[in-house]
């Protein structure tokens, strides 16, 4: 049986050198941006980094990756280094790697990840899912022949699909929400490596609001799974649904904050990135 | 004339060590919590590290740090440095450091820094200063006695400040939101580190929610800084609007976003954390 891309695009290999843990991998061609890999494969594979680690402790609670310099086409290592193990938590430091044109190992990617034992605890949560038609409902856009990694997904826009009309600050959309029915396509398992892809899936949310498409690109980005993986293995094979908005754009940067529910109303992640646009 | 404690706070001295540039610091008194140092002070020196060193480009637009274990009472060294420098944008790793009872270097924290040369572009902000009574017109919450951090800081909660009545979960309050006016006491003029500080100014969002307090304290935050130095300036030794609530309590952990606005409105910061609590 095949590996599906995802797997595929995840695939570290050991690198021999324990301390710090060492692995090689390679950016996808069927994650493909425009210039570099999909931000949120990128990410997936910093998890990935420490989710297939000797040393790692309970599951993953909070990541942030930072987009340091554009990842090339190719081979890249990536280190993880648990650098604070806890009774019940651990804080890990992973950072990957390219050589420059002279052959030097340079940092295009950092992330830290911290990951815990989860235990019962009272819990509630704020956030409900919020009311839309159910993926079935919602025609599947189609995104062939546009980036690469687009169609790995099945995304359903039940709001604030792509502008269908270009414009600029005459013609302002009312606001920068987005709510998307996604999942992998040919389906997947969840897992947390595909849930902080999913956090990335968002177009930018600038290409909404103005609605003009500068180029834009995210810089860095923060993921809360307040998921047990148990809650991810409930979620199966179903849709998620993604919501996204921007609260600020200002001096070439926007934020983003973003929530993803199971099908059936789990809160799964919030998360937040901020994003370089250019004008 | 003596420096503001919060300056004291902050003082950083060079370590002797360039590759990476070390400092030495120790934990401050004045701003002590109730088991160690308030964490938006710790929050504060990462950033320093990161804006008093020789090599700094531009203005900082991200920070997450990443609280790994206790800081100790005293002496820490911190390191800062430079993994990637662009054209415009340059990125940090932190790590904060004290030795452990056989006397060998721990990491406590760690902090991950974007900074970037601002420059003037498209702007909007989704995210209106909220409508509540001018500081003035609300009366400072006492805090004397409590945790020594919060005799540093003028606190006037508008809404959502500590409960009067502490329950449980038969008498859950409405929500998690909280609004209060802060600013340094004494007066201090705003700068990226006092702004980092007082992200971590709110009282866990449990407190609150539930209301019941229990064992609570931040493992990760992440803070936008979506205000220049010359907004900073403009807003001098104003008060600043703090806003916060949670998403979600589940498995012993929370998230809470926030934002700061200047006393004029401006929105300066928008920011996440999360929050380990005990039960």
């Amino acid at each position: 049986m095949t590996k599906h891309l995802f797997d595929q695009a995840l695939a570290l290999q050991p690198a021999g050198s324990d301390h710090p843990y060492t692995w090689t991998g390679a950016t996808s061609p069927a994650y493909w941006n425009m210039v570099g890999p999909f931000g949120g494969a990128t990410a997936a594979t910093a998890l990935q980094a420490v989710l297939q680690h000797p040393a790692l402790l309970g599951e993953p609670v909070s990541l942030t990756v930072n987009y340091a310099a554009a990842t090339a086409e190719g081979a890249f290592t990536i280190t993880a280094t648990p650098i604070r193990t806890n009774r019940s938590t651990q804080h890990w430091v992973v950072s990957l790697s390219q050589p420059d044109a002279e052959g030097t190992d340079q940092v295009v990617t950092t992330a830290t990840v911290m990951t815990a034992l989860r235990r019962e605890t009272w819990h509630l949560s704020d956030m409900p899912m919020p009311d839309v038609p159910s993926p079935a409902s919602v025609p599947r856009t189609q995104l062939k022949g546009a980036m690469e990694w687009l169609s790995r997904y099945d995304m359903r826009f039940a709001r604030g699909g792509f502008p269908v009309k270009w414009g600029g600050a005459d013609e302002l959309s009312p606001d920068s929400l987005t709510q998307v029915w996604v999942r992998d396509d040919p389906v997947r398992q969840l897992d947390f490596a595909s849930l902080t892809a999913m956090s990335d899936v968002f177009y930018p949310r600038i290409w909404l609001r103005r609605p003009l498409r500068v180029p834009a690109g995210t810089v860095t980005m923060t993921v809360y799974f307040h998921a047990s993986g148990a809650q991810l293995a409930e979620a199966g094979t179903g849709y998620i649904l993604g919501q996204a908005s921007a609260q600020a754009f200002r001096h070439g940067f926007f934020d983003q904050s973003a929530q993803l529910w199971s099908e059936s109303g789990t809160l799964l992640v919030t998360s937040t990135q901020l994003v370089y646009y250019k004008e």
